[in-house]
């Protein structure tokens, strides 16, 4: 069973991937500061290889497999920014990168894996189609898993996130991160305590995507039955191995609504001038709309991506 | 008459704007040195404060106000870029910025310019109007003219991109600016050539508004009569202190069409996910269109600004 990272751990895999990924901007908006009555940081992961963070955790786990694994290949079954994250971290390294994905993927999404490298096949829009194409390929080459967040060098390598943050801009009083399956806050948490326990982790998901939440009121995983969300990377479920973090070390977690993540999204494009997807939104969302109170605080925002289809917003044009 | 700065009024105007203006990101993009075959350093004036270069310009200008003149404020008629940057700089002085925009400004621009402070007076949509009532306000109050392009101080700020773009990236073979009224690419010339007379500098503007490249023909200023182009930013005519720069240290003005300006637009869009105005655009159109050769060179960008109304963006929506 996967268990979360040491800190160690993280320090170990922010030296493998330093060659790979980018040390992304902070940016500030004094319009943002001053409507919340806080110092935001926005850490730009948008700007990250790839659009994404998922870059950082695809890379240490990519770059940790033994050549003899390696030379088999790796496999996803995620067909968002993990897997165009995995497509690249398998070329950098001449070995295959196997996605499946259903046929229901967007052709941009489709074509954005493909110019990585990706080989991809596609299947059944279900989860057993999923899983069942991914042993196939498993059981045919040897191609080793690499799973979006259920995975240690993984949650490690989404950690990096937060060293780099806290070296950019010391002495935060708290990290907000949206929360999907949970391996970027579980990494944050981890990374940041080992600077300092005192830094507050704050998660934030969509209303229709709130299984964090609940699982952290119930003390125990509780999947949302058909989670529903413009936050198309946020909509799947904790694995034990996140949960345990998220339930130890996670302070709060807010939740957001479709407008709020509208409404947020389009802030940022607007007061900080970079594209990021519906997903990234979420944290900036849950501080506006006030479930994760921030007043006089230093408050680092994690922007988690840019992939965004630009001819399908989710606002009007005139 | 204005003349250009000396490379050392940009190194005092560096020093001058420090605390007042950001060092903006440099972003690269795999994908686009690979179709051009060369090395692009974008330097991100989009993510300065107020969105675009010109507030090194206007800090410059108006921190290099002598207290007794300054204390009447500024004044300046562009409803643009300029305009906010002016506003801003005056705020942080104390000082009172007046801005003579048309009364057809669109309400985002305006509102923009509110939001910094401006004082805004409206008027009839005619050249001949803005100077009339910039002039009555100089006659009123006693403010100085902040002119946006034909002034030493505010060409001394915009070179200080230069400065800080060959601190970041030394060693650049070309760096490409997009030419308006010509106050950027004349401050990138004396600045970039102070550091290294060997660096090429390259103009880019809209076939719509091309009075640079017609100008740098003929050897005299030459204006284009009814200049038009999405690129709202690059309509100005040249001044005479812009044209002697651009005359004997710019190498070559490449123009491109609106078509190319919003396959330009959207390519910075998609590939390294920040938001860049249409005038922006204009320097990787005139190389993605083959206008300015730079095969096998290293070359910096600069993107000017990033005030873009998102609910008319000039590509359609699915």
């Amino acid at each position: 069973m996967t268990a979360a990272p040491a800190f160690a751990a993280i320090q170990a895999a922010r030296a493998r991937i330093a060659g790979s990924v980018r040390c992304t901007p902070i940016l500030r908006s004094d319009f943002l500061d001053e409507e919340l009555g806080a110092q935001l940081y926005f850490k730009c992961e948008n700007l990250q290889v790839t659009g994404a963070f998922k870059a950082r955790g695809a890379f240490n786990a990519v770059l940790n497999l033994p050549q003899a694994l390696a030379a088999r290949g790796v496999v996803t079954h995620s067909s968002g920014n993990h897997g165009a994250a995995l497509a690249l971290a398998a070329r950098s390294r001449g070995i295959a990168a196997y996605v499946v994905a259903p046929r229901t993927t967007p052709a941009s999404k489709q074509q954005n894996m493909l110019r990585y490298g990706a080989k991809l096949q596609l299947c059944e829009p279900t989860l057993a189609a999923r899983q069942a194409a991914a042993e196939r390929i498993i059981a045919d080459t040897g191609a080793t898993l690499i799973h979006p967040f259920d995975n240690a060098d993984v949650m490690a390598g989404q950690g990096t996130v937060a060293l780099e943050l806290l070296e950019q801009v010391p002495q935060l009083d708290a990290i907000v991160c949206p929360i999907g399956g949970g391996g970027l806050i579980s990494g944050t948490a981890v990374a940041a305590h080992g600077i300092d326990p005192r830094i507050r982790i704050l998660g934030a998901e969509p209303l229709g995507a709130d299984d964090a939440q609940r699982s952290k009121n119930a003390g125990a995983i509780t999947p949302v039955m058909q989670p529903h969300s413009l936050a198309d990377g946020l909509l799947a479920t904790l694995a034990p191995s996140t949960f345990e973090v998220i339930r130890s070390q996670v302070h709060a977690v807010g939740t957001v609504t479709e407008e709020d993540i509208v409404a947020g999204m389009r802030r940022v494009w607007e007061e900080l001038k970079i594209i990021i997807e519906a997903s990234s939104a979420v944290p900036l969302a849950a501080l506006l709309n006030g479930a994760l109170p921030i007043a006089g605080q230093r408050v680092g925002i994690v922007l988690t991506g840019g992939n965004v289809d630009l001819q399908r917003l989710p606002w009007k044009q005139d």
